[in-house]
């Protein structure tokens, strides 16, 4: 069989996560918590499975919880979205951003990414037919330059994928970033696919900018959230997509062929969460920022660099001044040798800049970070 | 927006499950079951939530969900196929049928499949770029005819549409169907997807004949199977694909980046579940056969007339001698005037030939199908 996807090998998270497992490493890799739900979501789960919610939810997603998801967006985000025709529930964001990317991209199409890119966009951009634009962030900050990504648009260009908070560097949009971008898509006419499941995890005061919450992108702009990343139940793999009706109407299309539905109970645990705990987003930051720190402070005597990571629950270290391998030989080599798994950020760029960074996740429990930092001092 | 699929609208079980609801009638429409799960699968679901896991499962699905897959095939159909390189765990057969499609096909291939066909082969094989060539299956039988097939074969045929036993019409292959499959296949060089999701209710003492079994087919074959179906759980969303290790390398690349991972604590549920009761499955076929008879002898009473179904949990009916109204304004008409949903068989099609049959699920309760069956006898 010819392969449809013939430079795609296994995707970094799933080898990096094995090869933790393998070496009993730390697994500050693949992204996800390694600590409990909020109380009472799990048993809330079995509760509905037990109640007997376990068939077919509709399509697009049980009413109730996509009711609760526009009374998140208006307590959050301050926009009104209908959910009848602006939400739908999915089976994760991954599933989302495919459907979204498929529904749009036609053969010939290009669509804009910016590096280092979430390793799920290209691979959906090529299956539709289209072609990944690479654009780098600029080097360092992880800023996005607009007149580079000015200068990559063509007739061609029908889509643009944003990601903020960003996933690997954790750096966030600006008010005025979403400016820019609505500027550009009206002028050529293209759509946006915003990923924005850290949209909780914003630090030091920031705040997160949807583009919901912009007029001109709203209308032209899927934007995907997460519930794993929310409320850490990254195996429950549901997330929401909103995007205006004409476009909800041509993703949906595509969802309903690809994976149907979201699992129901899961659907109804999360609905009861949020009608019960609306607010619970909120200290969210504090929480993951309060990680962050314990994490940077402990590594204070390392030979690492950093900045702070802005977003996302990923603080990225440079080891310049440490080694100069290659950032892939060196976080397989770690994990086995000093058994902290971390996820290189080279494998995110059509042309890696030379650079010396890993990514880690510190969604993780005290004492894991403290042991992480501890063995990664010891270099 | 461009529709990527024009001819598409809201898929037909989604429409009649909400007619059926909007008019409060009994859903024989959309297929799932009304009863309970087998005793302590959902409580099982509940106690690996609360135990914490809740986290991503590895993208294949957990290796003891596919360690207890592999003890059912090796029970059920006597075949060996390895969980590491030959099973995938997807968040539902149409998550894994769709893959399987993308993953083989490409721009101007071409796909046979059979009519009446389940309407998410045609989409998923139109985003690929492929076209779906239609053979009608013999009219009243709804057997393959393998001359026409033959003929619809073409130097671009690349993929092959099974599904047995069928939905909408519960007509099973036999053995001298897979052989000739087989030779065929081998003879022009196509793969073989082949949806056997109703794979346990099969009746009559008829067998379910799987493509795994067939040694030549199961070298070019992906498989397609589902819990939901199985175990009464069709809101859990998770199933699996079989195949070999090429052909899973392909898919696993594909299923990576469109839903990446099913439901970890469903996952968990299911191996406790298969490790407790193997032997569970054996005992569907003569549950769902009772139904089946339950349902039709209350029937006998009526006008329409019937071949008892020899597989799945659905039952075509028809109405030739009631009525000559389009079986879609029908099935429509009883959902609003009798309170009876039924999907129409006729747009399964791509020619509708003249028949007049609708599909009714038989996966309920004895006074529902009573019920439904005395309002079909009033009519
Ligand atoms: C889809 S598995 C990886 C989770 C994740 O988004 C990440 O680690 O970046
Ligand atoms: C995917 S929803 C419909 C369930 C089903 O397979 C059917 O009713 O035929």
């Amino acid at each position: 069989l010819k392969s449809k996807l013939p430079q795609v090998g296994t995707t970094i998270f799933t080898r990096m996560s094995g090869l933790a497992q393998t070496h009993n490493a730390l697994n500050l890799s693949q992204g996800f918590p390694d600590f409990a739900p909020p109380e009472g979501l799990a048993r809330a789960l079995g509760e509905h499975a037990v109640q007997g919610h376990n068939q077919y939810a509709p399509m697009a997603g049980l009413p109730r919880l996509r009711e609760a998801i526009a009374g998140q967006l208006a307590l959050h985000r301050k926009v009104t979205v209908d959910p009848e025709e602006e939400i739908t529930v999915v089976p994760g964001a991954t599933e989302g951003i495919f459907c979204a990317i498929t529904a749009v991209v036609e053969g010939g199409d290009e669509v804009i990414v910016l590096d280092p890119v979430y390793d799920s966009y290209e691979p959906a951009i090529a299956l539709a037919g289209g072609r990944a634009v690479h654009v780098p962030l600029t080097a360092g900050s992880f800023a996005i330059d607009w007149d580079r990504v000015e200068e990559a648009i063509s007739p061609k260009t029908k889509l643009f994928m944003l990601n903020s908070p960003h996933n690997p560097c954790g750096s966030v949009v600006s008010a005025a970033d979403l400016d820019v971008l609505a500027l550009l898509a009206e002028k050529h006419d293209f759509y946006v696919c915003s990923d924005e499941v850290y949209e909780h995890l914003v630090f030091d005061g920031r705040q997160h900018r949807s583009v919901l919450q912009h007029p001109v992108l709203k209308e032209r702009s899927f934007a995907h959230f997460s519930f794993g990343k929310t409320l850490s139940v990254t195996g429950w793999k549901t997330g929401y997509c909103v995007a205006p009706p004409a476009l909800t109407a041509e993703l949906r299309k595509v969802h309903q062929y690809v994976a149907f539905v979201a699992v129901t109970p899961v659907q109804h645990a999360l609905a009861d969460f949020f009608e019960a705990q609306p607010r619970y987003p909120v200290k969210l930051a504090s929480d993951y920022e309060r990680r962050r720190d314990l994490f940077l402070s402990a590594l204070s005597e390392s030979r690492f660099s950093w900045t702070p990571t802005a977003g996302s629950f990923f603080q990225l270290l440079d080891f310049a001044d440490i080694s100069d391998e290659s950032d892939t030989a060196l976080s397989e080599r770690w994990t086995r040798e000093i058994g902290v798994a971390s996820i290189p950020v080279s494998v995110f760029y059509e042309n890696p800049p030379t650079q010396s960074v890993l990514r880690f996740c510190f969604a993780k429990s005290d004492d894991i970070l403290l042991e992480a930092a501890e063995r990664l001092c010891a270099i």
